[in-house]
């Protein structure tokens, strides 16, 4: 990162910084980057305020999960082309201690899911819904930013546990997606006209669970239609990382009446939830049962531009970098 | 009511209506009205939006808790002259079932205190801090309306919890009261200037539980400075009650950053946490470890210009109204 943003995402933000490979000491291993994670939540650490890790100041690597191959190694327990995942950051070669690395196993699932539904995305959609949105059969969840790599987890994963399902996203082909491909119920297309007549038409029995990933008005929106005692998940709120940012537009008194609870969380406080978490996604995902979709950038020059995308809603399921081939 | 108050109440929004005493059938009793409890939570009631009971409607009986004594009995369980408190309403006589009764021994404590501090207002100040706010020793607990009803029990708990309390009043007669009668280690006069900074200046920790009655910006300042896992009990939003309301002017996503918590809640539907409440707080009273303090307006032709005078502050502790006078 070469500056704060000032709002939006430019270009100048970033700057390439060339350096000489760097060498594992005894008991660590040198990676090579291949599969860059590129997720809404690294956009606020770029902006200087209080938050639950310290921001990124000029001149610091830009964060991010990744998936990689141990191209040499000096721990026996991590022998060359042993593929594992962590924070490896914008980078292309990563030196690591393997207490910071989670071993890959690519004949299990592509190991891109590493850092999607079998990742830090796939345990935030389980852990939020299941254990903050506590969905039951019958009731009505919405999600928003539905076809992303959190949203599209939450849904599929609410529709197992018998819930409605009403997904938001912006345009036809992502909501097509949505019904079509993940089984929800309904998706409201955000980017067309009478958004609110067609949000009320669709939720007469109101909203038991907001899984919320994007905030501002479309949050409100669902905010206004709280069913009694419903539960407001807060994931993150895209909308607002490029500022500026206004509040909330329901009032406190709102959460009163329909004695509800609304609860911000960060899944690397609940590392304890991830096993198990992965264990049943993968399972479903083994049964068919759950579905995922990726867009891949080429190349880490291009990573700025894919996550401005992917903050912007250009992109459609999980946003990722290719930032080797695996046999390049 | 006369009808749905345009915002702020008016003389008008209420009626005085002559009827003709009611009379008990068997197995009810006649209470004649003493105390009744004047609670911001009724003018909400007032408005014709989706809550968790069904609004008035003009010529509707104004509600409210309220004490009196059986002046004619025809059920044995309750004698002519046992003190009863429940749901009265605005009026000077009510019949009703012994099971919509609670019985009240005067000997143990004022009678007014069971709409009180022994009553929903005490109730509401130790389920909503206890249980919702969760407050730990050392923890900083900031409380809104603090020497109102529910407030001032909300504060002196936590004292006596080990916690740090910092109350928001309007003047410097209720702020001096807060820290010299109550026990809290700050007041904040909200009606002083340079609120925020010496907001800022008396949390340097942040805050931990917000038992918030009041809403509004006093609320946004309190939500901007929320300490990692906040817990944010949201009891009522007085300043909002005339309306126009506002949002809550906070971006959700602060609610991620901090991993905070807010909950909406209303004490009818924890009815089981009452007697336990109760007993704690009366046991606290007579070991002189709570104060109370009570604002009593004379006549019910005097309440809308007392519930007035609550809803803007003008109050000083608990309102109540004596509706007459037990051996007048």
């Amino acid at each position: 990162m070469a500056r704060h943003p000032a709002g939006e995402l430019d270009d100048a933000d970033f700057q390439v910084v060339e350096a000489p490979r760097p060498a594992p000491a005894d008991g660590q291993v040198l990676i090579r980057h291949l599969y860059l994670s590129l997720d809404p939540f690294i956009r606020p650490m770029m902006d200087p305020v209080r938050s639950y890790v310290p921001h990124l100041n000029p001149g610091d690597l830009m964060p991010g999960f990744g998936v990689g191959q141990v191209v040499q190694s000096r721990n026996p327990a991590l022998p060359e082309g042993t593929h594992v995942s962590g924070r490896f950051g914008w980078q292309e070669y990563i030196v690591a201690d393997p207490a910071a690395l989670r071993v890959i196993d690519p004949s299990l699932a592509p190991i891109t899911t590493a850092v999607g539904i079998l990742g830090m995305p796939g345990a935030t959609a389980h852990y939020g819904l299941l254990e903050l949105g506590k969905p039951k059969p019958g009731e009505t969840v919405v999600v928003s930013a539905a076809t992303g790599a959190v949203g599209s987890v939450v849904g599929q994963i609410a529709k197992l546990r018998g819930c409605r399902v009403i997904g938001i996203a912006g345009g036809p082909a992502k909501c097509d997606h949505a019904v079509q491909e993940l089984g929800f119920d309904a998706c409201l297309d955000y980017r067309a006209a009478g958004i609110e007549e067609r949000f009320s038409a669709l939720t007469p029995g109101y909203v038991d669970v907001l899984f919320e990933n994007v905030g501002g008005p479309l949050m409100d929106m669902v905010l206004r239609r709280l069913n009694a005692h419903a539960r407001v998940v807060l994931c993150g709120a895209i909308s607002q990382y490029d500022g500026p940012t206004s509040g909330i537009g329901v009032p406190a008194f709102e959460f009163v009446r329909q004695r509800a609870t609304m609860t911000g969380f960060i899944i690397s406080e609940h590392m304890a939830h991830w096993p198990g978490a992965f264990e049943e996604l993968a399972r479903w995902i083994r049964e068919g049962k759950i579905r995922y979709r990726e867009s891949i950038a080429d190349g880490l020059r291009n990573a700025p531009a894919a996550f401005k995308g992917l903050l912007t809603g250009k992109n459609f399921g999980k946003q990722l970098v290719r930032v080797a081939r695996e046999n390049g």
